[in-house]
């Protein structure tokens, strides 16, 4: 079933075609944008409240600005739902985040509109700042706008933008989207700060308050009117100059302004477009605006709700027949808080994703050990280490994806210091439907490379609780990363006793004699299910769940390289630099020569779709362990069949 | 010659002993502080600016606070000479950055008063913080202070911990540094607000009139009073709440001070001790001073000026009897701007190391083609992508190491979108006296693990610019590393004229039989000597050029393979994950067998030294390289021997 556009939306095949639209009609295109969203997130899932929250700015920027010339960048991109609908893509809308259909965000290969690709957050200020600094030097005249949320405005890449573009002689536009909302409620003093700029009882009222005043004072004379009007020159001047964060960083700042009005955001552009210079306009909206249960529910809920009754508002859910196992994040969040219970020196850290790392189970159980720190991987890690410093133990729970961004600080601040932080690493792996800005394709060839780092892979809930539980046990130096993917695991009885795993051990799941297959993680599992059919045809390899990336069981690999001639190694990462690589030197320092195929992440980036769609792709799924058993045992796959 | 002290340091081997003296005595105290490191820096080289600056700050901190019970975090560490001479490293500072010697950089292992290591810009307020918490959960009643300059205060990770900072209910110290320079001019936003809040001519001066002029309206009577008082009363919460850059962030703003009136400070420092909350002092300092041709001379130069005549104030210069290879540095340096005069799609991107990387070449034949974005890798890789989405070719110069902080960026911002941006790495391989924090170990293995990313590194300075030409050709996508170690190539004809190299392809640079050489950059030239003495030896190895780490040259690589039984690969980077381990990959694939030993930088934290001393140390260098030749032979040396 296709949802079927409003009125004047079914016209709008491009920005062009909302040019054409009298002003008094964005009211209306507005209400229908909105309906559509709602419509089709409702059956299709996705995104949500952020982009709902956008659907005025929306309009009002492609009613304004002359897209594509005009670029405009939105930040992580969830927020774009609308802008897309907008700009050609609203009859594909239907596939959004499914395997070979659209992405759920920005894509330059999408769409020229698509000015810059993002998923991650605070890239657009910078980004729209490289794009006007090359107009300008081209004598371009094009204009270039960044929106950035609240949340995404307190990731420092976001901040030294800022201070690039206050001196950039460019004329580009930020359009701060303010919420007071990331994917979980947005923390930190910036958030206080705006919260007070556009709270009448601070800032604008006692602006007001003192140009009222001091003009009531000028029924004194005239000589009383001098000093006022030097009083107010010099204000002026404070009050412009300094009185505002941005204009510290001398971006002239323009607002608050409702950003759900949208005739009077098409004003406040249209008159934007001829001021000169950097500028800042804070725009404030509400998240799920125009959708009631998103308005008065809980944001962080309606973020992304999978599908639901739009009517309602209730969100569907699977029902099961029989237990399922846990979510490996649920495991998480209970685990630290059992451990934590006994264990006074754990902390608890993550940065702006409590809900999505389960964090927040600890957040409320011990609140004031379990600190969300906002969107700041950095800090976050460079934070640790300083708790580590003091003894403490923390657990560091970073998206592997977002670990990125903190690859720095776990050298320079973690393991330089052999400092014992540990870190926690969501969403390893192929993230799914986010795609490949969410994919945690690399942190195995990353993190590995770092002295003072131990690496390992839980295959099924129980190795992630004895990980954890080895983690927070005292030790010398050393960092400790422990990855785990998006979603369930496999034990529906997950709350096993945990106990001490001997750091470097892997484990035998399986007897064999044809081959040898190492797998890493969860992704072990598939081997499981790859072995039972393999029997069915006569192959029998033998199975080890490693564990540990690094260091390595090299007890367990000499006895593999002993006793099998065909290995096949299996990780939910990339293949450059990864685990079938430390094998490879493992190998290669032993003097082993075995015939080694490595099932991973190819070297390309990976779209989006199901986790299981892109295994089977990568060749890393059931199928693909099995084809490449047989494939290495060509040989003795023929004869099997000739003997039959 | 060991550099004697002044009466009263000579006393001084820990902070108890300088809290012995009387308050009076600390102008002498910091006199001689800064005579002795002076003396030192001129003898022995060193940074020397930076500590110079502190000197009066160090000696007031350490006076005030119950140091090491009180914690102390020094930004970017190389203010911190004075530091390590008042607690207890005096008598082993000419060992300052020599191999086994004083680390140049704060440093845990070194002293309990290094609380923690640093040596990257903008960590400190983060790992205060850090440490602040931890013992705030633990009820323990230490202070915090962060000492960080005002180029440091631009990079993101800074503003993290603000942010954070702010909420944190702590009673934690920023001390601002603000001597407008890191090691270049410090540049950006940020700049030009700090230097508007110090100057007498805006905000302080402003704030003052305001008050005077309106002190002057009290005489018009009682009611005029009134609202005089109104006024006041809503300006100073304006003022006090959101004036200030800081304030914003929810930290209490105190200063500007004279960062050279040491008993002000020591006064200042003893009130804020008592002052509840997460705070910043603002102070304000010359880098260099005390030392006139540093004061008034090029800051930059007296960043890290190496040995010099203290009297004159000149510089040593090594003085060479025939023309020397230039510096790698050098060549990159009027490279670009031999290219950007024929190309005018080229720009140049430094974040804030325009003199240590060359760029400031570029920056003075071109101006408007050549930006410093300040300390701000995130941002210089993320801008240099919007540069590149308009059709700009460009070339982003950072230091290996600190490429480390933008790693999300590259993979996030560059190589998802495929965009053809330019890196060259700076500082590759060994750093030498700068030590762990600076090796640049680790960029081969984060480099080549991402998709759409061709790595390469030139053996000479005549590969460097055929690379630098190649790299500003135009291509359809892809993201061009270029590594390069710090100083001298090989080639005092450097000037050649550059020709298109095929990206993927290496050279052979010398036949041979007894086993095959594998090097990659300018590692390679300790292979050419390796092998003349090898010679000597009766050994004859075949010495490969390999240029490119991704993509690798797969035919010369059949070539090899099917050639040599016996191989070596070397490189200036980590061993795991590193170029020894695309080649062993590449041997995994096609089912190569042959002996491969790889040498490089192990698995381990490699301290500061010369870069042939830390070579050596990790078996890599010459010595290195005949040593691994003759184990690989030992068969043949044998043979030979007996023969002989």
């Amino acid at each position: 079933m296709l949802i079927q556009p409003g009125a004047l939306l079914a016209e709008i095949n491009s920005p062009d075609d909302l040019k054409k639209l009298d002003q008094t009609q964005l009211v209306q295109v507005c209400d229908e944008l909105r309906q559509f969203i709602v419509d089709n997130v409702s059956v299709y899932g996705g995104h949500f409240g952020a982009s709902l929250g956008v659907v005025e700015l929306t309009v009002a920027l492609h009613y304004i600005f002359n897209t594509p010339e005009d670029q405009i960048v939105w930040d992580v991109g969830h927020q774009a739902y609308g802008h897309k609908v907008l700009t050609g893509r609203r009859e594909v809308f239907h596939t959004n985040r499914l395997y070979k259909g659209m992405s759920g965000f920005p894509k330059r290969k999408e769409s020229e509109f698509d000015t810059f690709g993002v998923g991650h957050s605070s890239t657009s200020i910078s980004a729209a700042l490289g794009m006007a600094v090359a107009n300008k030097y081209k004598d371009d005249k094009r204009q270039h706008i960044a929106v950035i949320g609240d949340g995404a405005m307190t990731g420092g890449l976001a901040f030294e933008g800022m201070n690039h573009a206050g001196v950039s002689d460019t004329n580009m536009i930020i359009i701060l989207n303010d919420n007071c909302m990331s994917i979980d409620p947005n923390v930190g003093a910036l958030k206080d700060y705006l919260t007070d700029v556009t709270t009448s009882h601070t800032y604008n009222k006692m602006r007001e308050d003192v140009w009222k005043m001091l003009s009531k004072l000028s029924t004194f004379g005239k000589s009383a009117q001098e000093i006022i009007s030097k009083v107010e020159h010099s204000m002026k001047g404070m009050l412009l100059k300094q009185s505002n964060l941005f204009e510290s960083l001398n971006l002239r700042y323009f607002g608050p302004v409702d950003g759900h009005d949208v005739n009077h955001l098409a004003h406040v552009l249209s008159d934007l477009k001829d001021i000169p210079g950097p500028k800042i306009l804070h725009c404030v909206t509400v998240k799920g605006k125009g959708y009631k249960p998103a308005e008065e529910g809980n944001a962080t809920k309606w973020h992304a709700p999978g599908k639901f009754d739009k009517v309602t508002g209730e969100v569907f859910k699977k029902v099961h027949d029989k237990p399922q196992p846990p979510k490996y994040q649920e495991v998480f969040g209970h685990t630290i808080v059992e451990l934590a219970e006994k264990n006074e020196k754990i902390m608890g850290i993550t940065p702006a994703m409590p809900s999505g790392s389960s964090m927040n189970i600890m957040m409320k159980a011990m609140p004031d050990r379990a600190i969300d720190v906002g969107i700041a991987e950095q800090h976050a890690v460079t934070f640790s280490a300083g708790l580590a410093t003091q003894g403490l133990v923390p657990f560091c729970n970073i998206y592997s994806t977002f670990m990125q961004r903190a690859f720095d600080q776990v050298i320079h601040d973690v393991c330089i210091q052999d400092l014992p932080v540990n870190f926690c690493l969501d969403r390893a792996g192929f993230a799914g439907a986010d795609g490949p800005t969410h994919h945690g394709a690399y942190d195995i060839a990353y993190m590995r490379c770092i002295p003072n780092m131990i690496v390992a892979a839980p295959m099924n809930e129980g190795e992630l609780r004895d990980m954890m539980y080895t983690a927070q046990l005292p030790r010398e130096g050393q960092a400790f990363t422990i990855r785990y993917p998006r979603g369930q695991g496999v034990m529906p009885e997950w709350r096993t006793e945990m106990k001490k795993m001997a750091i470097g051990t892997g484990r035998k799941i399986s007897d064999g004699e044809d081959l040898a297959i190492l797998t890493i993680g969860h992704i072990g599992n598939y081997a499981i299910e790859a072995k039972e059919q393999l029997a069915e045809m006569g192959i029998n390899p033998a199975h080890y769940d490693m564990r540990f990336v690094k260091p390595l069981d090299e007890e367990l690999l000499h006895d593999i390289f002993r006793n099998f001639k065909k290995v096949i190694t299996v990780e939910d990462g990339c293949l450059m630099g990864g685990f079938g690589s430390a094998v490879l030197e493992f190998m290669s320092e032993n003097g082993y020569s075995a015939q080694v195929k490595r099932l991973g992440i190819p070297d390309a980036i990976i779209e989006h779709g199901t986790q299981e769609q892109l295994h089977d792709e990568c060749n890393f799924g059931v199928s693909g362990i099995i084809e490449t058993s047989k494939a290495l045992l060509g040989a003795k796959v023929k004869a099997e069949i000739s003997n039959n």
